[in-house]
């Protein structure tokens, strides 16, 4: 593991999936690395990539992004580049606060991705589709219909069915913030970017509300929304014009 | 937080559930503390209890075990009593290795409690009650019909049923175990006291086999049962005899 020195941080670049519009940027796994480098105190130029992209991430090996680059290192999976991160930038205020956490972060990873991904991914899908770029579009029909084992139009939940789901699915993160403001204690750490990445992933592509306004979920939600100067939310403020609530 | 001294440990006691043997020892959440107790060194009496016997833990303002009694402490809810342990027992190994740790190790446990506990409770129902103390019986079928909405009989699952909706309830603990030998990383952590718990309710009750041999959570699951020089398989040993397998 290389340690970088100021200067080179100057030259960190995220490849970062965006949909037709270059500001459109929805992937959740990408989502945990931006809040995760504003959370070091860390800044990357922040590149619009498309899933069909293939040979300008070739370089690192990888077919999909997150891809970071750091100087001389290239750091490939939203999870490696957590660790990365808590690595190279001892000083800057902690993703995991010690070996348990990341540790057992990476459950909270692995049951969101089992969990929660595919309830909103079959939520989101038919508005997700629909604002991907056109070079892309034939690529994500074809590697869905794969993954998801029907056709796009079929495997699509109905957005009240999909929000029933998530309200269940949620429970243990909604026990969870019953107890603690984040699911990181009192401040937020990785765990939250992770879960956070989920709801940024929906923000950017559908205008359906996921979250009822009473649930702690939402307020926990809101928080995020609110830290590093509002930056997930100014993020996505060009798209909330389309937002039903 | 009182600080305890080396007089005061000798004094520690469990107040532990007991089935209708004394030694048949089978609660969830005291495996928890037993395990914790053993991580940190330490050793404490472990008393049977009989969820009838409300007036022997009165004096601890709880209805429910594990009560830990050490010296002039008094601590209530397996969570508690960790949390407990490990400021009170800082120089011991730690149940959490840092903060973050203990924060995203609450998430595993109300997973638990929310996803695991329900299955295993409805696949070792008969079981458990046939070998419940006879003055438990009313209070537990009352309790647990009232919990379960329906009668004992009515609620139980299918075994085939029930070790189905476990293999894939297990999924996230699984797939972190691909990536790590324990849930808390490289060693156990009390993440791990929490999920072993749920096989140990089963193990001193039930003579169905929970878990394939090829399954990845067996194996961490006999990594677990041979910590602290095999204390967990020994206490269960002598109800091995009537394991099917």
């Amino acid at each position: 593991m290389e340690f970088v020195t100021r200067e080179t941080r100057m030259t960190m670049t995220l490849f970062d999936l965006a949909a037709a519009e270059d500001d459109r940027r929805f992937s959740p796994n990408c989502w945990r690395v931006k809040m995760a480098l504003r959370h070091k105190g860390l800044q990357a130029t922040e590149i619009a990539w498309r899933f069909t992209e293939k040979d300008r991430i070739a370089f690192a090996g990888s077919r999909t992004v997150p891809v970071l680059v750091d100087g001389d290192v290239t750091v490939v999976d939203s999870w490696e580049i957590g660790r990365y991160l808590e690595r190279a930038y001892p000083d800057g205020p902690s993703l995991f606060n010690g070996p348990g956490g990341e540790a057992s972060m990476l459950f909270v990873k692995l049951w969101a991705e089992q969990t929660l991904h595919p309830i909103v991914l079959r939520l989101i899908l038919p508005h997700l589709f629909a604002r991907l770029h056109q070079k892309d579009k034939a690529y994500f029909r074809e590697s869905r219909e794969a993954r998801l084992g029907g056709r796009l139009e079929d495997v699509a939940l109905a957005p009240a069915d999909g929000i029933a789901q998530l309200h269940a699915a949620l429970a243990p993160v909604r026990a969870t913030l019953a107890q603690q403001p984040f699911l990181g204690g009192s401040t937020p750490l990785y765990a939250d970017y992770i879960i956070f990445g989920v709801f940024q992933w929906a923000r950017a592509t559908c205008p359906i509300s996921l979250l009822r306004e009473d649930d702690p979920v939402f307020a926990w939600r809101e928080r995020l929304l609110d830290c590093f100067d509002g930056y997930a939310r100014k993020a996505s403020a060009a798209l909330d014009t389309d937002r039903l609530s």
